[in-house]
């Protein structure tokens, strides 16, 4: 994941250049390596390397019997580009977690330990601290996972790098690179919502002359962005359906995310902008910041396809899987909203749009009704680059 | 580890503050856990734990029949606290993989693969980041581990997070608990050699003074601080023997690291002042600093007890073992001169001093030698702790 927050530093090295020199160097080269980390959202390891390794004997994928990988993600927030100003410690912490947990969920896995190293700055109290670790704690359990180690060190700015670890059965795993023409394109959740919160909590000109602050809209909106909930319920569900033939994040941006998977797959997509799900308190905020509902909706339609910070899933299924994956969705609300279930936060709904479909091209258009007729053109490659500004 | 570098904020709250805030609300508290990271240098988790997580079960450490667990840790280096100006991006690559590995050899563990979340100022060039990464390969590969993984994003401060996953045994690990009274304390390598680079490299007025500066100082001996050598080899040979009670690193600095084997031993201790193994090169650096040879030689002791940054494995033996971990170093040392043995950095020995033994009284002891007589003077419990300054 990278950040939504912005910053003014002008660079020219992008992420992906420092990306290629990672891969160079790092040349991932071992057989248990299924997935290197510079190609889906985490690295998967073969559990058998591990048995081997401990047994003393040389590492490889085929020394016992089990078929099951470990995942392996790590992700670093920071005040600067991660952290609004009104975000409290607990939220800090809460996030910190949750970015990790969400690159699990994106490949299907179940999160079971984390690592988090803490740089505090001189400013934080023990209360502080306290409240931080406990949002920490808040997200990863809620998750089924546990808090197993990490680092307290002083840092001039808050900064804190999460590393998780997951377990999936190997055919549970979920690429981001198998996904084939004629597949549907799905999303979790509602997209736009961190975008619109960031500019409220930014004190955007545009909010602040329509009165749209902190103060005047709804917290849970706000949570948006300062509360992301990861969906390891709906990629666990997900990955047991053999369903899904490709699946990451949304925490770059949902056009970004698109086009990785259509690079990854080696296919292109037709996204259905009016198929985009988005929330109805985002557009009402954006109502009263745009001159007109149509120039809201189409704001609305920018922040869904180009800011990030919603960590939603992006997959693709088989078209005639469909009626499975809403079974599973059926099947997942009805376990959260049940007291033995699922822990959802109060009043989540767990949902999916279709919202596309990939084909033999290797484009990836964007398709909107006009008046009377239907307009595709190709989707802008962008979203957020830390690097690219 | 924490970090050798001097800081100037004042602080109230200590990192023990911290940590016990940690241990409150992360309380470690399934049976998979063998050791959490507040207690040993790496957190301890059965391989049984993720066996029967993937397999779907609820996870427990009796699942199948592996007696091994995969050891975690997580450190974060950055440039304030941990690179000195000299310092060049290889060898920032490499320290922030030498702590890591450090943890794991402090636990006889087996290093097997790395994850470096990587936050880059402004001004670092792709090609000082190419160098960084190879830094990091270079140490993760000599010591059998691979890079699985990670995570870009620009940061003001040059920032690296790295977290190491290592295998053993449950029978091989070592913990800092079990030392028992009469057991020999000993540690490997040379102590305060890191210290006395420190103090050259950051100019200290004495040094300059004396002409010792990074132009005159021997380059393989700043190299102590700058290029610190996990002890992967030596921990993981240590474990197998069977007569290592306890152990840990000494990155915090000999002094604490003794109190903190007692304490976790519930034991005391009696070093020898004479026994702690210094460098040659660092008393004649400090020779030169210093009014006479036996300041100089004061000088080396208190650097070697309380300062950080030597990444030496300090560990207890039961004393009818000694000759067999004898043998152990120097069958080290033929493999590490053999072609095909252990991948030892030109030059290097590897070899282990007993500095004392431990005493049933719950005090640590310096013990010096007098003109005609022995003095025993409680040990300062005094180290390099980045938030009590």
């Amino acid at each position: 994941m990278k950040s939504p927050l912005q910053d003014s530093n002008v660079r020219k090295v992008t992420e992906k250049d420092i990306i290629h020199i990672f891969s160079e160097v790092f040349h991932f080269s071992k057989k248990p390596v299924l997935s290197g980390s510079e190609f889906d959202d985490c690295a998967a390891i073969d559990l058998n390397f591990f048995v081997s390794a401990s047994a003393g004997s040389e590492p490889s994928a085929d020394a016992s019997a089990h078929s099951a990988s470990l995942l392996f993600s790590t992700d670093t927030v920071h005040r600067k580009t991660d952290f609004p100003p009104s975000m409290s410690p607990w939220q800090i912490g809460w996030m910190s977690a949750a970015v990790n947990l969400s690159d699990i969920a994106a490949m299907g896995g179940k999160p079971v330990a984390f690592l988090a190293a803490i740089g505090l700055p001189a400013d934080f109290s023990l209360d502080d601290t306290r409240e931080l670790a406990l949002g920490i704690h808040d997200c990863v359990s809620l998750f089924g996972a546990e808090v197993i180690g990490g680092d307290t060190e002083f840092h001039d700015e808050l900064t804190i790098t999460g590393t998780v670890i997951g377990v999936s059965g190997n055919k549970n795993i979920i690429y981001r690179k198998n996904a084939k023409p004629g597949d549907l394109l799905c999303v979790t959740g509602f997209a736009g919502s961190a975008g619109v919160a960031l500019d409220i909590l930014l004190n955007d000109p545009a909010f602040q002359a329509a009165g749209v602050d902190i103060n005047s809209a709804p917290p849970s909106f706000l949570k948006n962005l300062t509360e992301p909930y990861p969906r390891v319920f709906e990629g666990l569900a997900l990955s047991k359906t053999g369903a899904v033939t490709s699946m990451m994040d949304t925490s770059d941006g949902l056009a970004v995310s698109v086009y990785e998977l259509a690079e990854m797959s080696n296919v292109g997509f037709i996204i259905d902008a009016e198929k985009i799900p988005t929330e109805e308190e985002a557009f009402r905020i954006l109502s009263r910041v745009c001159p007109d509902s149509s120039s809201a909706k189409e704001v609305l339609l920018q922040k869904a396809l180009y800011t990030g910070g919603d960590y939603e899933l992006l997959f693709t299924i088989s078209p005639n899987q469909l009626k499975l994956v809403e079974d599973v969705f059926e099947k997942l609300n009805a376990a959260g909203k049940s007291k033995s279930g699922l822990s959802f936060k109060s009043g989540y709904v767990s949902r999916f749009s279709v919202i596309g479909q990939a084909i033999g091209e290797k484009t990836v258009y964007l398709r909107t009704n006009l008046e009377n007729s239907m307009q595709l053109k190709p989707l802008l490659k962008k979203g957020y680059d830390q690097f690219d500004k």
